[in-house]
């Protein structure tokens, strides 16, 4: 069986493993408080170019995302995010957990654009009866999103541009953040996000890491004792060390990106050949997932040597599923799956 | 001034001021534990031919909806409701507060559908990532909704139907009951209710009391220790008999239904006279609040003499509102509204 | 049956029914935006020497201490408080329910001391775990306290300072406030609080109205959007004029002060005529709350004329109970009380 | 520096680290639904003779704790538990952010009694105004505790008993469990938990794992649904078989009862030796967590060399502290931490 149900179906980048080997009986303060979570968040900073940022890390991105979220509102406020956002589909409801709601926006791609975040918080507060309604006060985005799909600068910039004037706070999830900066139509870069969002994060549970999710805080009011949040949500790992070792090698010569781009160029080989088999897509998705709309007849034959994700029925013999190659993907695996994905197609072409 | 705003613009129906003024030097127990709730709480139960039913009575709409919610959920269950309902718009995300997620279904008419249940829930335990999304476990439902319009019988035993079948518990926020039962329109009755609901409420507020809503359970499960969430959700009224004394006296003589008939009546002048000028509406409701569509300079003319509530744009030059009868509503009244709304039409008329 | 076990046992002054009938029919804004509730709040601003204070109206006492706790602080934060705190001990949690700890500081006599905040807020900062420990942010006191206590002051000004200097808010619960300020050992005055706390409530539920408490802010920064917090905490009545007319009732000519002191004096004539038969009491109480200690026989046979609250065992053959007097009680029943105290006692003597 | 400050200054048994690199790049299915996961549950099943108990994987203690409770208790019900117990000090009041109060009883050694539990929990049914108080529905203990000191197995039976009597759900938090169970004074077997409590944890995190807790439910009715809570509270690890590893590591070859024999061998040893050098104790500690009472000035010493932790000022030239011995530490350092003790106090003697 060969997995392509997920980006975190294998373990850690193999530099990440000898790290923690060689490191292993090294005497550390818990909770963050050591040495490799200092040099990684200086990493970080550098990286994003934001000296002042204040860089967290935590253990997975649910946890992230409630940690990120209920730090920055107050009781009586929401975060708006997509109708498709993590958040507010695949979280069990841990926002709510934490007392606050998710707005949820229509969204075809994923995405939410300014002019939505804009008319949705004016509307709120031109309403007479806003003091009965939960009040916007952070843009919860996902890039890639849950989708695939990504921003591009501009957009960023606008929705961006938008929080400002409004006192939003607008946060990007990053859980796949590589997938998204390492593909081709990618214009983003870590100094955009650090100037343009408020908070985000830079995953590695799904990007070469065992688990783990950087938090970089650029807004001065979201970093006040932030630290107790983490603790107070369960995120506050007593060896933390193994967080900042992870990140610290994966920010060491260029490997976070070079591991995303190679999850990238196999996702792009599969799409081209996918559309050179007249295979069409759910959604147009330029990063680490894809969404072709097969036959059913093909998915059932291909359920046998592959794994993959089940996204939605598209007409009475057709759904769409999702692929996800990672940073470990094997390409002669990814061959294989278009092969096959010929063959059965061949197979069952004019049912 | 003439207010047709919403239906909470008076105090409330005499005979209950007379029972306070005669009652108000007795020494009771506190928190409901007085004769007067239990004597109102057997009136209601005698109305619902539900003997066995717990009644308890709280302050207002948005608390007694929070109690009931949090008492029937666990943590990672949520409530099922149309997107216009209360609990999801207009309760400044009180339910979230209280860690719940209210899952919204689309609505054109501010009703559920047994169908859209179903096929909600059904989703919901067939989906391989289950666990990762907020458990159905409850439906809200309003009669009449947010919008004026009312369950048929035999919608709301299909809805009932389809919630016992799959184990979710049926709420039905009766905030303007009586102007449901009392409508030309309804098949309903308080037993039906009592028969297909797991737990519901009578309002008061709208209906003739200064303040207090009665919550009926029916189902054994939600009977369990309700004080004490009516306690912590800050319902448990110190002078509880205040509660019981309105309740007593509405529930005495009818008068529940004949103060809401009377409203119900006006509502049905105000629409047939508004269909004669041809008037349009955004929808079509049966109850004590109606949603007409006038030209913006009408109802620019309108709002010197009459308080209404916006509802929505519907073109250019036209907007729909929201006109409300009540217990206390003076026909003379209409009858100004209609004749003023008519002199507007025609003096704007091509415009 | 005479009752003397709460302050709450009957309906209300007799001038608050008198205004509710006189303003039953009128028409007003929902909510607590009516001409009622402003010029009640103008009244109390004065009162009060706050001219710029916001003041909002509230049911009851546990939902105005959630509301104002839970919109001053943080999801970490927590409020300290006596052990012995209505918050604490009285309110199913409620604080608790909303995410916030109560940090239960130890006290004989309810009150607690400026020397006890600064000490558990200055150990919580020095503590090299600070971040894994709730961060205390308000100071709750109730005056007079749960024990019928009152604060000196230079007591409260000893705790305003404390918190002033280490950025606590002080929040002061008057759910009895009348009855601290009417009393013989009182040298506190409404400009006192607002000059010294900076939120209190002025409880009229326990103070002659039917329900009710007056929540003054006089912090600017706790002032923000306090009306949403209201909303969410189910709080906000709909008739919101109920509770502007009765505040203003009860600011009129005196009468809040002149009831209160009514209560105060009988209060007082019970505990010196008790004294005057030796008994002992559980604490001493300079308010409308006596809580002698006496024989269990002499409770037995009081119980079949009397209601009271049972306090607490003092001894094999001795409990502490408590009395209340209130602006409703008749000095003849208290005559009556104490005769058969007295008698009771003679009968028992030696037992 | 030598760490004595904590039992999670390392990394984790080398076992495991081999192992990990052995499966790295294995595929498996996420979220604890592997077969690492599933083999090291059935190892513990076995282990705690409970083949019907259901046994989970989480990441951290906190995480742990707060899904446990609350997982167990409906809004209004809390969590018994010593005032020293580490959900009511040391987890910034993660309970209480969802919902539930922490019902904190006295205890000098950290330890529950049966008879408290038992009086605490009548006392709440008695109360004529037990709605008004939280309902106590769990009780928090920890084994070995904050303190270092274990429960005897006729202790804990006596508690199981009163919880069964009063319906409330026994919990036990084994963090350090491995150190509480290989002690000398220890009668306590695994099974003897399972059969004793309603629910307990295996601790990971400090007993030679990476990170992780292994959660055995006992009672049938904490075992529904518990995967949503843990999702819901963010401690479902995406890479869950990291998890299931690392436990599988420890639970063979008797691998977590050796090294946990070795920990509690060296701080026996540690005990024993400052004994003979009249160092007296805060408490008198079986387990890994010892409390020596030592003057300020050798403290200041020992401060340069060794790492341990501050707990509590005894007089005002002595304070207590603590050392921790763990599965990774070194005999050699426990013999130079004594050594040092010795020598500071001598060159200190008489001051």
């Amino acid at each position: 069986m060969l997995r392509f149900n997920s980006d975190y179906t294998e373990g850690c980048h193999p530099a990440i493993l000898e790290r923690l080997a060689e490191t292993n009986m090294e005497q550390t303060p818990g909770y963050g408080e050591d040495d490799y979570c200092a040099r990684a968040a200086a990493k970080i900073r550098e990286a994003c170019g934001a000296p002042d940022a204040a860089v967290h890390f935590l253990v997975g991105g649910t946890q992230t995302n409630v940690t990120v979220i209920s730090a920055a509102l107050r009781h009586y406020q929401g975060v708006i995010t997509a109708e498709s956002g993590h958040i507010h589909i695949h979280e069990t409801g841990a926002v709510e957990a934490c007392g606050h709601k998710c707005l949820a926006l229509k969204s075809e791609d994923g995405k939410l654009t300014a002019e939505q975040v804009a008319a949705y918080t004016d509307a709120h507060f031109a309403d007479e009866s806003f003091e009965h309604m939960v009040q916007p006060k952070m843009v919860y985005i996902s890039n890639p999103t849950e989708l695939g799909t990504i921003y591009r600068k501009e957009e960023l910039a606008a929705l961006s541009r938008v929080c400002r004037e409004r006192g939003l706070y607008l946060f990007l999830d990053g859980a796949r953040l590589g997938y998204g900066l390492a593909c081709r139509e990618n214009d983003l870069t870590l100094p955009d996000l650090a100037r343009l969002t408020d908070v985000f994060y830079i995953g590695g549970t799904k990007v070469g890491a065992l688990f783990g999710e950087a938090v970089v805080i650029v807004n001065e009011k979201l970093k006040e004792d932030f630290r107790y949040h983490i603790k107070q949500r369960g995120g506050m790992l007593a060896k933390g060390r193994l967080l900042g070792i992870q990140f610290l090698t994966l920010f060491e010569e260029n490997r976070y990106f070079e591991i995303s781009a190679h999850a990238a160029r196999l996702a792009e080989k599969l799409k081209d050949e996918l559309i050179n088999l007249n295979v069409s897509f759910l959604i147009e998705s330029p990063t680490n997932q894809q969404f072709p709309i097969l036959q059913d007849a093909v998915l059932e034959g291909l359920r046998e040597k592959f794994a993959f994700t089940y996204q939605a029925r598209v007409d009475e013999t057709h759904s769409a599923v999702r692929f996800c190659t990672s940073w470990a993907t094997e390409e002669e695996h990814v061959d294989r799956l278009i092969a096959e994905i010929g063959r059965l197609m061949a197979r069952h072409l004019g049912e």
